[in-house]
């Protein structure tokens, strides 16, 4: 592990540099790695093309967002309050004689980042994670992912360019490939905090570490979803087919390769609505899977599910070659599904998904309550419809950390009050986002200085 | 643990009940309980006393400082910034289009507690963690600490006459007395989240427990600290008797039973002010300690201590009965403690303290280096003396959650800004506090609402 251990000499360095930085810098910072990294979208699309089987479409929306989320890191930094300052006022009239405090926050040191496989930019080495820990005032250390190395260095060579650029600390960027380099700098001692998104395997499996380390460290796993969605009997009867048209389109989405994909849709006495999926699955588009792990694994996945006794193969597409995996629509019944939750409630990454038949609301509250924690949910239907009425949106609510309404939850704005994150196992830690300002709240602690001298306080709080 | 199944099935209906409260109601309730616990002083006092050695002084002001923490949590709640909201107003002319989205917070469910031994109201049954939790919406589950179980069993029937009064749903306050009640409930698939106050040992062991369950859950556990405290050279000099004295009051306060108190005294060149200490070491009166248990261990730790071949003792007050331990203060070389860190740092919990000689700023400064995470620390000085401007309080800050000027750090005022927390081991989660306004975010994890009609929509979103 040389190579990590003097990665790391360098990280803590530049840990101790960045903290005399202005504010004022690092938004420069993030503005200059924005501007790079739209700047080289020609290099970077067909290098991921390349890697990923992912489109040119697709791979020019997601540079966009890539260096979106830089620019709104650094409107984070405009705007202030992600700094969460307080201030008490002395009073010695109080009994006892209150002091003056004075709290804001401090970056958490160098924080350790798991890419993603199935967005090489937005949530790949230059994603969300390293735009928000850098804004925090955090040096990284990246594990890029293997599924597209090329993309990876390329995009850490344009972050590091950048930070060269405007004279940032040396060793505020690092990175490691080897599998092996990503668990020793979860356990590295001078690593404050670690940034995951991809499987829940592998995700435990390192959360676990960085638990059991002697100084447990945050864990910040991002760990998918099974998103289910619900659609009221009401919502079925009055607008099936534009709903079951809506679903198939959002599990097809970067074929099904999303966190976010909705996963089930469960209907109440839907089985005009289940036709028209039936009619339309026939007709979905699907593209080649990242890479041909991935797709085996979805293959197995899919094979393992349709091996269960109580599912249905509802409707599947037809696979134009070898590389794609066809559109999959399962079925089940509610009661099914409730006997056997153990099996039932699975995540099969790609465009599979689960139609769940209810034969009444009170069984489809009952499955909404069989879900874990799950980063999204939804809800078609309008506000006068029977099951909203039973107490639906409760559920969704304790078990979900987005709740969307007549729409799909694979899109995940990059925004102000965005929060990407739910309930374990959607997340390790269910009050943090990985999406959105709020995204920079994990690699930052509160320190409150009591009766300091002005001219020894953070600018923030003179 | 029939008693615990029973409690816990009442706390989870008692969960989805509180849901429904208004905020209004809930600071009614707050309110109630911290009238009716000062109501009841007279009657709690004298338990205590008879539980726990601390005197009447102390445990009226202790009994005040509890029911503020819950009219402090009625404020949180009528200022409204605990619920975090933020709004996003649909943008359809942004590529991709941007939904409406309104973020807040929702409770995370029942929380388990785990009352302090040493202040069987501020930090017991009745304490921060219980008015947080509640305050927060969530049914909690304590477990009573041994040291005082009568007036843990007299401070619960209060609250829960309170929350009846009020017409709380049943089952918003349990308590379990016995020890595996209080593992078995870290252990529970209902409980979301522990809160614990005591001893590195007991609390690294619960975590350990809350971090591997099938799903984790937050443990904020609040371990205590060294809370180093360094006197620059002209400070000494300028004012060392001062100082000295202060010094020995903060160290003896509560017989040493507080997590703040300031363990290891740092000096440079100060062998004048370590005479001060050594002269007012004598003139200090010490009360008995809680009980004799912790009395055994405060002998115990502190004999192991005097035994560190490069330790020597610097001065020892005199002990006026068997129940009393003498206030104690151990001196050590800087360059003794740097070699033999893995014994040096070691908390002491009781009337014991270190002094640390250092021959020159640069050595304080190794020292500071050395500290791991704690609570507090401070500096004793003028913005000008010369270890400031050598980056002391850089490195505190990197160690501390709360840095004091030209005081001393028992006190921990229950406030806005209050931040009680600090990277590990002072906290398990160095990014909360269990003190003070925030001491509520522990408790409430964000939900964002995408597209959702206002009718459906948390009074606070609308």
């Amino acid at each position: 592990m040389q190579d990590l251990n003097s990665a790391m000499a360098k990280a803590v360095t530049a840990r101790e540099s960045i903290r005399k930085w202005d504010r004022s810098q690092i938004i420069s910072l993030l503005e200059t790695i924005a501007e790079k990294l739209d700047g080289a979208a020609s290099e970077l699309i067909p290098l991921a093309m390349n890697e990923t089987n992912l489109t040119e479409v697709r791979l020019t929306g997601e540079v966009g967002r890539m260096s979106g989320q830089w620019r709104h890191m650094a409107a984070v930094l405009k705007k202030g309050d992600y700094l969460g300052t307080v201030i008490d006022s002395a009073d010695s009239t109080l009994q006892p004689p209150r002091p003056e405090l004075r709290k804001t926050t401090v970056p958490l040191g160098v924080v350790g980042i798991f890419g993603a496989s199935n967005f090489p930019f937005a949530f790949g080495v230059g994603g969300c994670d390293t735009a928000s820990a850098i804004a925090a005032g955090c040096p990284v250390i990246i594990k890029a992912h293997p599924g597209h190395l090329e993309t990876s260095r390329k995009v850490f060579q344009i972050m590091a360019a950048a930070a060269q650029s405007v004279n940032a600390p040396d060793g505020l960027f690092n990175m490691v490939e080897a599998f092996e380099a990503g668990i020793e700098f979860v356990k590295h001692k001078d690593v404050s905090a670690v940034a995951f998104t991809g499987s829940t395997l592998g995700g435990r499996a390192l959360f676990d570490i960085a638990q059991s380390r002697k100084d447990p460290i945050p864990f910040y796993g991002e760990l998918g979803g099974l998103n289910p969605i619900f659609v009221t009997e009401e919502a079925a009867n009055r607008n099936g087919s534009v709903i079951a048209q809506g679903f198939l389109d959002s599990v097809n989405l970067g074929a099904g390769q999303f966190c976010t994909k909705p996963g089930y849709l469960i209907l109440v006495n839907g089985s005009k609505m289940r036709e028209e999926i039936v009619n339309l699955v026939p007709t979905v588009v699907t593209h080649a899977m990242l890479n041909e792990k991935i797709r085996e694994a979805h293959a197995r996945n899919r094979s393992t599910y349709a091996g269960l006794p109580f599912v249905k193969l509802l409707a599947q597409g037809v696979a134009t070659s070898d590389a794609i995996e066809p559109i999959t629509i399962f079925e089940i019944s509610g009661a099914d599904l409730l006997a056997n939750q153990e099996v039932t409630l699975k995540e099969v990454f790609g465009p599979t998904a689960v139609v769940v038949n209810c034969a009444s609301n009170e069984e489809a509250l009952k499955v909404a309550n069989s879900f874990h924690g799950t980063l999204a949910s939804g809800i078609h239907g309008e506000v006068n419809d029977r099951i909203i009425s039973m107490g639906l949106l409760d559920i969704l609510v304790r078990i979900s950390g987005r709740i969307i309404w007549n729409s799909w939850p694979t899109g995940v704005a990059v925004t102000w009050a965005m929060h990407h994150g739910g309930p374990y196992p959607a997340s390790t830690n269910s009050l943090f986002t990985s999406v959105g300002a709020d995204s920079i709240k994990r690699f930052r602690r509160p320190v409150v200085f009591q009766n300091m001298p002005t001219e020894l306080l953070p600018t923030e709080l003179k």
